[in-house]
């Protein structure tokens, strides 16, 4: 056999996640493990609480990350807030909503699905429409940032809604935290979840959740046991909580949470309002010079996510083939299309410490060089373009 | 707020796991991050599942490591090979059968206790009696090492037993797999999972599992859908089969995977063997030290884990201020007792890389150190008991 010690090349991860991850988060995730029950990591644990709380911009008391990738983070939120036969209106305008769904039947839930076209916003006049039909419903669950689309929801008018008509809100934040605005308490949002390798990045792995009281009041009052016992919050907490006494419940991800804590204490560095600003800039730069090229953006402009950029792919050019050349050529990754936009798109992320101007202007110069001999662009003007705007703010 | 990066201290980790964490280990998880989806990492997952064959002396095709803790890989083989109102025999020789019973009720499950002294092995006869008592049980679960004691269970008659009644097995191999014999496809083990913290030495946060074809059939044949979404292998596998595309499940943990790799890599140098009969050599010489110091195992000497020493506290010490002083004068972590063992063992690991001759000295020294005024133990014995077989194998 004598399989190798695992080099991986250097990559930049300008796709829908992971993002590039700094050297600062990769040194820490090579420090020396510790217990996860000695003095020293139960500070670092509740130093991770400020932190997410920070980026969260939320006081909520259950605020934590999961040990593990954002899909756990998701279905934790699902499975403790509903008990079988709960109703649960579900926004699908993605990947990710049809993940919600699976979720919520497979905790002996009901889905009443509210649809809208890929690359739209879920429509908050159909949501109403819904929440009237379906007086019932216990919770409103919808994707904030759809990785797969680059679209942007109006997580504030929906919370408001579901509110309206008595339903408590789940929303899935993996790809929005950090790198859009996102308020959690004045939004008022009883349950959410992100993902560590978008906008914070870290590497994956965890997935940041919080829970307002309203939320944590249902999971304490519940009737039946949460379905899984690995994801159950009323045991969950006993390790996470503020008691005295940290009760052991699973063995945490030691390391990982190293790695999250220090891209944390970066974003607190930048601070979270000038994070969200730079995503805003570099996408300018790179929609200035996607369009100089001749290239389009899926999205309306006022729904765009700038962390995440879906590219209609030009008749005529072969999608895995760009992507390929990228990859070998450049050590670039940028992401596909999924579902109904496989072969449509490409699926170009700005997000965390991916979201530089050198990154803008290296991905529009690969771009531009592997679809130079195709005939659909126009050559030598994207960079500029892009440069254009990132000279405007100086 | 103002927190800043976090700095762990370097401790010597000699509780239950998390274990030292071999520099080489810790290297691997600060190389670069690249995507879930790239050709590479794709190649490093192929090595992956050859090296976790290995580890566990299995050909199953269904063998990879969950991206979640150890008992996230209990829960994955329990919601798969269980639907609702299927019958499971559940032995509890420590905390951990408590678990697994906690697994079976949330599945919607039967489950049928076979019960132990906690510090005795699970009971053969007793099994039997069970299986024969209930014939439409489907699962037999157990722990072939119990953390919380210190105690292997004979897994091989164990599982002969449930085959003989058309039982599958359900093996918690969390504090065996790297330490102690353990031979999948010789015994014929349904379904296992283990942890990476323990005798692997890789950092917390994944769950190596491995389901032969039987098992793999039932999985398939499912009337119901698997209950968790994040869990469900016929999904899961979809990413870590061997087909010629990989679908996008969840983003696994790329960078935590480096480390379990590079720890996989390690343990393939040294021989598999070779690490079983390193556990036994210097377990050897850690209990000659112990009791040439006065002090007393728990677990029987036929059925001791090397791995894993439970120690009984002598009368009149104080457990938890013992081990602080450890901690905080020696930089050596041990564990405390769990549940009906609380405050009357400590739990020394020996386990993967923290498995050493220097360990095992430093511990007895530390240890005599810091019970030396309670009058308790004999002095200037320990190490000396240790070194004599550590040079009797030279």
């Amino acid at each position: 056999m004598a399989i190798k010690s695992f080099i991986p090349p250097q990559r930049t991860l300008m796709g829908p996640g992971p993002s590039d991850v700094s050297p600062r988060v990769l040194a820490a995730l090579a420090r020396p493990t510790i217990g996860h029950l000695d003095p020293a990591f139960v500070g670092m644990m509740d130093e991770m609480k400020q932190l997410l709380q920070y980026a969260f911009k939320t006081k909520n008391e259950l605020t934590f990350p999961v040990s593990a990738p954002g899909s756990a983070g998701m279905e934790t939120c699902f499975v403790n807030l509903l008990e079988p036969g709960d109703k649960v209106i579900v926004c699908q305008n993605g990947v990710f909503g049809g993940r919600m769904k699976e979720n919520v039947e497979r905790c002996g839930g009901v889905a009443v699905m509210v649809e809208d076209a890929w690359g739209t916003v879920v429509d908050p006049n159909k949501v109403e429409q819904a929440l009237k039909a379906h007086p019932d419903a216990k919770v409103l669950a919808f994707v904030h940032a759809e990785t797969s689309t680059g679209v942007q929801s109006d997580a504030k008018t929906l919370t408001e809604l579901a509110h309206k008509h008595d339903c408590l809100v789940i929303v899935d934040a993996v790809t929005s935290l950090g790198g859009t605005p996102l308020e959690v308490d004045a939004w008022n949002i009883d349950a959410i979840y992100s993902g560590t390798q978008k906008c914070l990045s870290a590497p994956p792995g965890l997935s940041p959740v919080s829970f307002n009281e309203r939320a944590a009041t249902v999971i304490k009052n519940r009737k039946s046991k949460v379905q899984s016992w690995f994801m159950d919050l009323n045991l969950v907490m006993g390790y996470w909580g503020t008691g005295a006494k940290r009760a052991y419940h699973h063995t945490a991800p030691i390391n990982n949470l190293y790695g999250l804590h220090e891209s944390l204490v970066i974003l607190q560095e930048e601070g979270l309002e000038n994070a969200w600003a730079r995503h805003a800039f570099h996408h300018r730069a790179l929609k200035a010079g996607l369009e100089a090229m001749g290239l389009r953006l899926l999205v309306k402009e006022s729904d765009r996510l700038p962390q995440l950029n879906a590219v209609v792919i030009p008749d005529g050019v072969d999608d895995a083939a760009v992507r390929t050349r990228l990859l070998k050529e450049f050590n670039l990754e940028i992401g596909a299309g999924l579902g109904s936009l496989a072969g449509k798109v490409w699926r170009i992320g700005l997000m965390g410490h991916a979201c530089s101007a050198k990154n803008v202007e290296y991905c529009l110069q690969s771009l531009e060089q592997v679809l130079a001999d195709t005939g659909v662009i126009k050559k030598g003007v994207a960079v500029a373009a892009a440069q254009s705007v990132h000279k405007s703010v100086v």
